[in-house]
């Protein structure tokens, strides 16, 4: 007699969550589409947890009734040991950003990866993948290369500022995909890749509000570069709007943000969500909270 | 940026209320309000916790983003020691069912009884208060019998199988209204007392589907008798329906239960719910369950 079948209660687990868009997105999707859903930030800061409290939480929300979660930094490793099944990707990719919550049983899932998919294709459907230069190897940029070389990249050229981080993922990304040429290198080397390279994936902070600037020499970018930033606060980072003036084809950062939401909500609800609604709704929100950050500055 | 603020997330702990059809209530009223609530049961006995687990779960509640809980059988009383505020009347009661968190703060009250006051105000306008039978002094009976008290009744008449149960509420409530004339009986003095009697409330399981019956001796009601009642499954329990064929003024227990929800999400949400509607759909609620117990009787 409960809704419970009926509604759907998720939540978001990470540090720093409380200003996270992918609730408001979940939420308006659901209310268009008439279902019933709650979207929840829980934020370790805010509770003063630490990241190993993910297991625990993960408990509170199985009792508390919730069908499903996203989980983000720091808690996407840490998370795996609580789970009791993972999907062949997220296994992989050895990281979880959703985790569905069915009769008890908590079940794994990475929709960053296939959120960055879908985004390329949806995007910049014509980019050619031959070869592709991605700055940043990180863990954002560990499922953007995974999307990539899933995605038939046949040489992915990673570059870091730590050579060490770009080697070990390199090392980890060859395992994985045996077919597909994966190199490491530091940002010097740009110069002399960026000729050979299809396009140009960006996934580092460089272009955030609080890390404002370019990620590399922006002469290196010609014409027939794509470019795919997955900064998206601001949407329109200095790197986007370069490009743009050079006449690159472009994906900003909006479109994994929402490409990852889609997908959790797909896991979440059985339910296709509407890509180009969310994308609407997310610059909504983005240009919402922009106009209150100029309105604070001035 | 996100809808915690414009959305509701409640729940029920207690043993066996996944049937209980508070949460659908509470749902369908904001629904039609346009309001995002959603409402969790949360069962003891699905969890295999025990019911010292409440004050765990009102944690595991607050960190998951929940806005109040419903507390049910058998952890009234027991929340109480988690709390970090209660309002005046539950405090006198010595009962929580509904706890509010805000800011992290657990903060009870109870809406049984004046779930019960509002039935009879709105069930009964007419009701003559001046002395009054009550049949069962156990949980339920301690709320109905506190807002009888607080309705001005001026002699309750407390009839329980248990002489010390009777004895013990009879002068619990004494002390907390001085005024009135509170007296502990056995179901032998109901010939005695009856005919002195403006009303009748029964607060026994007896009539409930697993416990058929009448919880007295019928021809001790007389036309001029009021009846409350409050076992609502099924809603027409046999007191009902034979006290309604005396001429008797009825009230079912849906208008307690509809009483007690519509406090709470009062509290819950801060707008009023309308009673008439949300007793419409209790009705629904109850016949649709009434008539899937028949099928399967069948």
């Amino acid at each position: 007699m409960s809704n419970r079948a009926e509604s759907v209660l998720v939540g978001l687990i990470g540090e720093g969550v409380m200003p996270s868009l992918t609730p408001p997105m979940h939420e308006r999707e659901a209310d268009v589409q008439g279902l019933r859903l709650l979207y929840r930030p829980i934020d370790l800061l805010d509770l003063a947890l630490p990241a190993t409290a993910v297991g625990d939480l993960l408990t509170a929300a199985g009792r508390m009734g919730f069908n499903g979660l996203n989980i983000t930094h720091p808690c996407k490793q840490l998370v795996l040991q609580h789970l009791d099944e993972v999907s062949d990707d997220a296994d992989r990719l050895g990281a979880v950003n959703t985790v569905l919550i069915r009769d008890g049983r908590f079940i794994g899932h990475n929709t960053d990866f296939s959120g960055f998919g879908s985004a390329l294709t949806d995007g910049l459907p014509a980019a050619k993948l031959d070869r592709v230069v991605q700055l940043g190897a990180g863990g954002a940029g560990s499922a953007v290369a995974y999307a990539l070389l899933k995605a038939g990249v046949k040489h992915l050229d990673l570059v870091d500022m730590d050579a060490n981080r770009a080697a070990e993922r390199a090392t980890e990304l060859s395992g994985l995909f045996p077919v597909a040429n994966v190199t490491a290198h530091t940002p010097a080397d740009l110069k002399n890749i960026m000729p050979l390279a299809d396009g140009l994936v960006h996934c580092t902070p460089i272009g955030m509000a609080a890390h404002p600037g370019l990620p590399l020499d922006i002469e290196l970018l010609e014409p027939r570069h794509w470019v795919a930033d997955i900064v998206y606060r601001p949407i329109e980072t200095q790197l986007v709007r370069e490009a743009r003036a050079k006449g690159c084809d472009v994906l900003d950062g909006g479109r994994m943000a929402v490409g990852q939401a889609a997908d959790a909500f797909k896991l979440f609800t059985g339910k296709d969500a509407d890509r180009d609604r969310m994308r609407e709704h997310f610059l909504e929100l983005i240009a919402t909270e922009e106009s209150a950050l100029v309105k604070a500055a001035h």
